[in-house]
């Protein structure tokens, strides 16, 4: 049966908010079990509080934490026995399918790489984003590990992503386009000139130069960029969002007959609500490492926790991404060689 | 009285919509004149079909036309007989305040260089862009003049971006921010790092690194980055705020009851997207030329025209925003020298 390891101590609402999304994601869903990892006494306390199948959660015992301040490689090299390096362990050990935190971001991305380490011809993991579009949900990759890339980088990052999609998503060949400040080809600094020949002639489906309006357009499956540009587009998209939210809850809370229509069309906004909430898209794998490893935010609340256990993890041990990144990469040349201009 | 040069020709939708732009924007509003460049026949044609007061607009003839893939620099240098051409010297001759073009975005950049020059101590002159946000409106500087910058860019836009807020929106001192990937000091790569330490020391408000999402809460005033960055976080707003518009209008199209309600909150709902509408928004001035240069996007429509006279031109022309950013500069000693890293 699929164990998922859960970092019990991570993030700003832990233990309580990610021990509850445990309990919420096994009382949803069967088919799976949880290891939480972290102190034992505090975690058996607020298990005991709640109701749902015994069978499925146990506790493996962790006495320290690593905090948000903490410095990333120190950490992991010394804190042996926080939650988080003592999940690390079990899933090096292959006692679990992936491993969720909502720990110290650095320490985490540290971790996987120290600690499980790179898949064989892949250069620099990579953090992707999923966001929603006109269309289908788009991945932005990178979006926030790697805050410089060389082109080899954008390669990699645009096969690890289109297997993704591909595998997640049941799409036949997804649409890769390079994020940059035009659609034409010569476009962007040498980096991204010389990204968009590697791309050209990868083994991936490349439509080119794509701008910052067709990541929402929904016109290419995949935005490949470096971690920089990811990241503040990642996070711009949940501010656009929030803004959007508030001037609409402006216009409706305007008058008497504004609240009768809020009233009236409350269901439907609780959808499109749910379709932008950071939280329902939340957890992110750290692609390109040997396991799987998922980082969940840090300001993460039961339901975020919850959807990175049913929404990613169940989804990409079941169609085993990883596996596929293993065998595309085994099978490929990797030459770093051709990151220069020729 | 103020004199604003647009380019009649530059645009995909020109001559009629800059026209049509012009003669709104002069039956909107008194106090200003402006000087139409381009084919004199056609534009003349054009007006004869309107009504307006004849006196505030003129025509100056040029026969050529810089087309939307001509090589900037050759066509500035080659077409002298072109629309932007003629308008940039018109500009040049003081015979107008401000030039207004929707034309060939390269070749505008090369122009204001070549044929109207940077401002004495900056380095790179900038297009930057406001956006809304949860307070005030919030400039990003750069918004896809420069691709890669220097730190000591990153403190001239911070410069320029702070005379641009206190004067136009009447902002005391304006909040700088470093558009970063973490809101903590020692964030991004070595010219983030770098950027920091100038923008810290600087004559500049510098709140410190800033995230994607912190553009749309309005916390900072100035969102400094380079102009990669900038352009796809502008231009994914106006996507973001595309998609928003979509799904709402899905969810007010569901049934009769959702349909009765949005013609209930019609009208309220127009304010609601003028704010966000990028037509609404357009006209970007190039800062760090010695005259007042700005672009229209390529996809200008009459009201975009209308809006970057009045909304854009016109309060730059009254705030004397130029002479500010002059005043600074001269008075400051500029060492790129500091770029480096200490």
């Amino acid at each position: 049966m699929i164990n998922i390891i859960v970092d019990a101590m991570g993030g700003d609402n832990a233990p309580k908010a990610i021990i509850d999304g445990c309990i919420e994601a096994v009382n949803m869903q069967e088919g799976f079990k949880i290891t939480l990892v972290g102190k034992g006494e505090v975690i058996k306390k607020i298990l005991d509080d709640n109701k749902f199948d015994r069978n499925r959660i146990d506790i493996v015992n962790a006495n320290e934490v690593i905090a948000g301040d903490d410095t990333p490689t120190k950490a992991i090299k010394n804190k042996k026995d926080s939650s988080m390096v003592v999940g690390f362990n079990l899933l090096k050990e292959k006692k679990g399918d992936a491993f969720i935190s909502a720990g110290n971001t650095g320490a985490l991305m540290t971790g996987a790489l120290l600690l499980i380490g790179r898949i064989k011809g892949i250069d620099r993991p990579s953090l992707p984003a999923l966001v929603p579009s006109k269309k289908n949900m788009v991945l932005i990759i990178d979006a926030g590990m790697n805050t410089v890339c060389r082109p080899i980088n954008y390669l990699q990052f645009a096969i690890m992503g289109s297997i993704y999609m591909k595998l997640i998503y049941k799409l036949q060949s997804p649409k890769i386009g390079l994020l940059n400040v035009g659609s034409e080809d010569a476009k962007g600094n040498d980096t991204l000139k010389n990204a968009f020949r590697l791309l050209s002639s990868g083994p991936v489906n490349f439509i080119g130069n794509m701008e910052g309006n067709d990541i929402t357009s929904g016109d290419v499956d995949v935005a490949v960029c470096d971690g920089y540009v990811g990241n503040v587009s990642l996070k711009l998209f949940e501010g656009a969002g929030s803004l959007l939210l508030k001037e609409i809850k402006g216009i409706f809370t305007k008058n008497m007959i504004t609240k009768l229509c809020y009233l009236l069309m409350k269901s439907a906004f609780k959808d499109f609500k749910s379709k932008f909430d950071p939280d329902e898209l939340a957890g992110a794998p750290v692609l390109g490492v040997k396991e799987l490893v998922i980082k969940s935010h840090g300001s993460s609340k039961a339901k975020t926790i919850r959807s990175a256990i049913l929404k990613r993890a169940i989804p990409l041990i079941q169609c085993e991404v990883l596996n596929e990144i293993k065998n595309q990469f085994e099978n490929m040349e990797v030459k770093p060689s051709d990151d220069e201009i020729s």
